[in-house]
C-alpha cells in the first residue's frame, strides 16, 4: 500500500490593514488550506487573495468558519444555539464559495476555527449544526475534524464525508485526546522531533505519549501551523520528512477516494 | 400585447433582536425580494427565514448587499475601492446563494442597496466591480437596478442581464431621474396616487412630473417599500391595481424571458 | 421609617436604524435608567439622545456594560478573561461618561448586562473585574445588581457601594434566587399582580413562591422592563401603586444615603 | 529664546490578535501618544496597555478616534452627519478617559484618524464636531491637528486648545499644504534628510519645497510615525537630532504654556 496523506493549515487570518501569517510560504507545503471566513478573522480581500494563493499552488481550499468575534479571534466560547451555528456556518461557506467561483475554484472541505471546533467536538448539537450546514452549503464537501468527536459521529450520521485530522505539534494522552495546552509540553517545538511524529503517525499508525505509552492514530490529514516563522520551518520540515519517507501528500479528496 | 412586470421590495432587514418592516406581510404582495446580506443589515438566522418566507410565496430571492455598515443601515457613502467592492460583493451574494441552496431556492438577482446603489449608479469603476461581482459569484445572476445608470452600462458591457426598476412613490424630473429626497414632493404618500402612477408607468411606459411634463420610462420591476404600515398599506394598493388593471405580476426571469 | 426605593429599567438599547423600546415613556416612571453602551445595543447618538431624555425627567443614569455581542444583544454566554472584561467595562463605562459629561449629568450607577449579568453574579473572577472596574473607570459610582451574587460580594471586598435590585415581574424561589426563565411561570405577566408584589417586596421585605413559602428580600431598587407596551404598563401600574402606597420613588444615591 | 516642541506619534493600533507597530519602542522617542480608540483600531486591553507604556515613559496620552471602521482601518472617507460625528467623537473620547483614569493618567489631547483627519481638516461642520466634542468630553483637552485647517478654525472659534502640527516626513508645496500621497517624492525615506528638515521646520519655522521655495510653518509639534523599523529608525534620528540641536521634546500642554 502506497502512504498517502493530505497536509492542512489555517490561511487567510489577516484582517484589513493587520496581517498574520506567511500565506505564500507555508501554502508551498501543504496540500489544504482551511481560509478563514469574515468572522473571527479575514476579510473578503483577504480571502480572495488567499484563495487566488491556494489555486496558484494547486492547494486544495477548504472554509474555516469560526464565531463572530474578531475581538477574540473566534477562540472564546459563546453559547449560541444551533440554529444560530447553523445558520452561520452556512453563511461563511457560501461567501468563500463564491469567491472560489470567482476564481475557478472548486470548495473541498469545512473545518471549524478555535472555539466552534472545539465545540462541535464536544456538543452534539452543535456538531449537527455544523455537519447540517456542511451538506447543506454546497454539494460534496468534506468535513475535516477531530478523530472520536461529536463532530465526526454528526457527519458520518448525515453522511456528510469525514476526513481525521491529526496534529503535528501538539502532545497526546494515552485515550488519544490531546494534552490541554496549559500543561507543560503539550505542545512541541523542535521541528526534527515533530517531523518524527508525523513520519510515525502516518506510516506506523501511531503515536507516542510522554509516559511512553503507545496510541493508535488515524490520519487522514496532519494539522500545521505557518504563523510564525517557527512554526514555518516546522512546516517545511515536516513536508519534507514525508516526501523523504516516500509519502505522497495529497488533497483530502483524493485520501477519502471520493 | 399582454402587460408583465416584476414587483420588488427590500426585506430582510431585521438584525438580532431588532425587528424591521413586516416581511410576512410584504412578500404576500411581491414577485421578487431583495434580501439584505449582513453587511448593512441581515443576520444569517434572519436571512434564512427571509428565504423561507420568501420560498413559501413562492417569490424570487435576491441578493441586497451593502456597504459594511451596520450603524449607518449602509447609507452613508463611504469611499471603497473597486477591488473593496467587487470581494465584499462576491462575500454577501456567496452566503444568501448558501442559504437558499439549504432551502433548495435559485437566486435570480442582485440589487445593490443605499449607498452602493447610488455610488454604483454614477461612478463607472464602482459599477463594474457590482456587475463583476454579479457575474462572477453564482451563474446567471441578473442585475436589478436603476435604468440609465452606470452600473447598467457595465452590466450590458459585461454581459450581465439587467432589470430596470422604476420606484412606485418617488417624484421624478423631466429628465427621468428621481427628485431629490431633500426636496418637497420628492416622495409620494397616497397609495392611490401611487397606484395609479405604477398603472401608467407599466401600461403606458411614462410618468408625469410636478410641473405637468411626461416622461419615459422602462419598467422591468418596481420597486416598492413595506417597512412601515402605511408603506405596506401601498404596495397592497399597487398590487390590487396591477391585479385588476390585468397587468401579470411575475419574476424577473420572466420579463426579461430568461 | 418613611419607605424610600429606586425603580430601574435598562434603555437605549436601539441601535442605528434600529429602534427598540419606549425610552420616552418608561423613563417617565423610573428613577433609574441603565444606558446600554455600545457593545451590545445602543450607539453613540443612541446613547446621546437617551441622556438626554433621562436628564430632562431627572432620571439618574447609569452604565449598562455588556459583552462584545450586537448579533446576540450581550445574552450569550461568552469566556472573556477578566483583564477582557475589566477592559472593556472601562471602555464602555467612559464612554458613557463623556455623553453625560458633554450634557452635565454626572453618572451615578453601572449594571451589567444580560450574560455579563449572570456571568460576574457567579463568577468571582469576572464579579471582581466588574466591581473593579466599576471602582477605576470614574469616581463615586454605585454597582446596581443581583443581591447574594459574587458582584455583590466583589464590590463590598473592593469598597464599591453596591445597590440590591429585586425584579417586579420574576418569580421567587425559597432560596431567594429566581425561577430560571425555561421554567413556567417563571415570569408574571399581570400588572396588578406584579405591582402588589413590589409593594410586599418594599413595604414587608418579603415575597411569595408558587409554593406558598415567604421569602425575605431586600431592595434599593425594583428592576421593570419598558420594552413592549404590555411591559410600559406594567412600569405604570407599578409606579402609580408606589406612589399609592406613600412609598418614595428616589434614585440611589439617595437610597443608599450615599 | 530656547527651543521647545512636541514629538507625537500614532499608537496603540493593534486589534485583538492582531500586532501593529512597536509602540514600546516608539514611545521611548516622542511626547505625545495618540491612541487609538477602538472604532478603526485598539480594542479595550490595547488602548490599556498602551495607556500603561506611555504612562511608564512618561508620554503624554491624546486620543486619536476615527470612523467606525476596523476592515478599513479608518481611512476611508463616510459622510457622517456632524451629530454622528461629535456623538462617536465623545464616546471614543470618554473610553479612553477612562482607562487613563484607571491608571491615574490624565487625558491630554485629541487628534483626529485617517478619514476623520482629512474630513475634518476641509469640512467646517464636521470640523466643528469634532471641536465641540474635545471641549465637551472632559476638562482641557487640547485639539491637535493641521494648521490653516477647518478643524483649527473650529478649535479656536469653540476656545478649545489648539496645537498645530508639521509632518517629519511629508513634502510640502508653496502654499504650506501637502504634497498629495499619490504624487513622487511626496512621502520622504532618508531618516538624515528628515531629520534636518525637522530641526529646520523647528528652529527656522520654514521647510523647502522641492521646488526650492522656502515656506513658513508653525509647529508646536511634529508627527512621526513608528510602525515598521524604517518608519522607528527614522523617530530615533529624528529625536536624537533635535537633542543634539538643543530643542527640547516635551508635552502640549508645555509647548502652548497651558
Amino acid at each position: 500500500m502506497s502512504m498517502l496523506v493530505d497536509l492542512n493549515s489555517d490561511v487567510g487570518e489577516s484582517f484589513g490593514t493587520w496581517t498574520l501569517g506567511d500565506d505564500g510560504h507555508v501554502l508551498d507545503y501543504v496540500s489544504s488550506a482551511n481560509i478563514a471566513c469574515g468572522f473571527h478573522a479575514g476579510d473578503p480581500q483577504v480571502m480572495l487573495q488567499t484563495v487566488r494563493l491556494a489555486h496558484d499552488r494547486d492547494v486544495a481550499v477548504g472554509a474555516h468558519p469560526g464565531y463572530p468575534d474578531l475581538a477574540g479571534f473566534g477562540r472564546r466560547a459563546m453559547t449560541c444555539t444551533p440554529d444560530e451555528v447553523y445558520a452561520f456556518c452556512l453563511y461563511q461557506i457560501g461567501a468563500l464559495v463564491a469567491l472560489c467561483h470567482a476564481e475557478g475554484v472548486s470548495l473541498c472541505h469545512v473545518k471549524a476555527h478555535g472555539a466552534l471546533y472545539n465545540q462541535s467536538a464536544r456538543n452534539t448539537n452543535i456538531a449537527r449544526a455544523l455537519a447540517q450546514a456542511t451538506r447543506d452549503a454546497a454539494p460534496g464537501l468534506i468535513l475535516l475534524g477531530l478523530p472520536g468527536s461529536r463532530h465526526e459521529a454528526a457527519a458520518r450520521e448525515l453522511g456528510v464525508p469525514f476526513a481525521a485530522e491529526v496534529f503535528a505539534d501538539r502532545a497526546y494522552r494515552a485515550d488519544g485526546s490531546l494534552v490541554a495546552r496549559s500543561r507543560a509540553g503539550s505542545v512541541l517545538h523542535d521541528p526534527e522531533v515533530i517531523a518524527a511524529r508525523v513520519i510515525r503517525m502516518v506510516t506506523e499508525r501511531t503515536v507516542g505519549t510522554a509516559q511512553g505509552e503507545v496510541v493508535s492514530v488515524h490520519a487522514d490529514s496532519v494539522c500545521v501551523h505557518g504563523d510564525n516563522p517557527a512554526a514555518l520551518a516546522i512546516v517545511k520540515t515536516v513536508r519534507l520528512a514525508l516526501d523523504g519517507a516516500g509519502v505522497h501528500v495529497g488533497p483530502l479528496r483524493e485520501v477519502l477516494s471520493l
